[in-house]
């Protein structure tokens, strides 16, 4: 038995994060809360969702269940409900999700977890910087520098975070000193990350959500978003592009 | 001789409704207002339009006349002129309308109405489930019900009014009791429906209008729009899918 | 030395003005000011953007400059800043200019000027209408008239200014009397203009914008825009069509 309520804006903010990399995926309701995790076909990069029990209006399980769904039909069914409206999620039989919310009912087929690509181990990594910073400045940066390459290189030293990109015949960089961020390591760290995936993990955000970058030299980033007022915590890991 | 004054919402709506099934259509200016009817060219479903002369702002007639117009032309023209703006329409010469508005002289080549596919006898329609709810809640189930199926089914019983739909793997259904519903008669009714039509139909209106239901079993429904404030009447008949 | 510093949206409108017509141009730094004029590839338009010194928060110039500019990559960048931001040009060794603003640095490399195509003569025309009017108004007449034609005549006499369009089986035609308009000389005028180089013109403008237009009788037409306040002034002057 799983039956949990959560506001229309969580059910969003997770569906929308985990189909940014794929569209099946595990559903673990853990004592402790929600986790759900996954790693793109190209395997380039992982997301991570956590939603504590805290964050829900209610979480009732008899023990611990993992599900397998099609997480993009959640998503586009979720787009027809208020951020505000409370939704009920339960399960059905083991072989459907049931998602009530206001007038509507609507149940999914589960997927048998183990017919859905095993989930990755979640790597350990040694970052030296870590920044912090309004999700919505990132956003905005990544959006600018999209017009001049399809990579950018992040860079942290003891002065400032810089956003780096190149194109041909031009060159944007985007500096934030130690002062305009919300926090800062001043760590040494340089490396450079494909644009589509950073699009793609900022429409998770919007300004006023927190970011949290951890990185380091020619080495995956963490990019770690703070959402939902602090209720759901989802983080991406993305591999590097080799400069060249 | 024919002289209409109405605001810009009324001219939007009447031709955005009459468009949603056909371009070409005969108008009448009646003594008690203005009328139209069409029915989609798959004969699948009928428009009713009517606008009481009471709805206008001025209405002079010399006697009851029928003119055919290409009404696609007519909402195109509309989108230029703002809701709240008057518009006075007439007739040139009986061969052109003529529609101004503020600085807009607007005059289109009227059509020879015997040109114009003959007009549908209104159905008698016995049927005996009667359901009047907001036209945006209506609106917000069809719109979410899309991404299930590309038809529904609408029911009524004695308890409540609801919308189902059906995918491979999934299932929706919105339930409204009697009590969340405006009127509601809990008649015995269950027919299943085109979703692009119904989706067309809604188009006309907005959170607000009302919208009242009539349907039966296997057998075509009625969707009554009041729009413009109870201004401009808009019906929808529209047949059944057979279900299988 | 060149350093400029001006609104965002001054770099806004100057960057869309001239890729209305062209993408790369030739940006003269005046004593008295910006200008940049062109002629697009087709001859029939030209463009002339004066920004007066007056207009600038800072402008410092060794002596008088001329560059080559892709200006369509501007534009693309000026859309990544605010329109209140302050943004600071300035050259880099003669082979680049520099756009800094906020924590923005973006530098693009300069084109040689005489590798782009020679400068129109501005024309010395003797038009006899002039007609002052809110820049809105005629976008909306511009947009409206676009539903019937293609082209447009526009006719001053002595009591009004209308804009006229006619297709197969309909006629547009808006009205403003001299009452209506900003300032009118009732000259005697009639000339034929393509709509979608008109279009593209007042996309430069919005409600309150000032629009002076200059006409003859199948003669070019000029149409100056005042714009950001007056700070920006942008001159466009189009070869009529030929009435058929």
């Amino acid at each position: 038995m799983v039956e949990v309520i959560m506001s229309g804006e969580i059910l969003k903010t997770i569906s929308r994060a985990i189909t940014t990399l794929v569209s099946e995926c595990r559903m673990h309701f853990l004592t402790k809360g929600i986790h759900s995790r996954a790693v793109d076909p190209s395997n380039v990069a992982m997301v991570i969702v956590d939603v504590p029990k805290e964050s829900l209006e209610s979480y009732r399980l008899e023990s611990e269940k993992t599900i397998g769904v099609d997480m993009n039909r959640i998503f586009e069914i979720s787009k027809s409900i208020n951020a505000r409206d409370l939704v009920e999620i339960s399960l059905v039989d083991d072989t459907n999700l049931r998602i009530k919310s206001g007038s509507l009912d609507y149940s999914l087929a589960l997927i048998d977890p183990s017919a859905i690509r095993k989930e990755p181990r979640i790597p350990e990594l040694n970052l030296p910087a870590k920044i912090v910073l309004d999700a919505g400045e990132f956003k905005k940066a990544i959006s600018a520098t999209e017009k001049v390459s399809e990579h950018i290189v992040l860079k942290s030293d003891k002065n400032s975070f810089t956003i780096e990109a190149k194109g041909d015949v031009e060159r944007m960089v985007f500096t934030m000193a130690a002062g305009e961020l919300r926090e800062f390591n001043g760590g040494e760290a340089r490396s450079m990350f494909s644009l589509d995936y950073l699009k793609e993990f900022c429409k998770v955000a919007g300004s006023g959500d927190q970011l949290t970058i951890h990185l380091g030299t020619n080495y995956p980033g963490r990019f770690c978003f703070d959402l939902v007022g602090g209720k759901v915590r989802v983080e991406f890991i993305l591999a590097p592009r080799v400069e060249g």
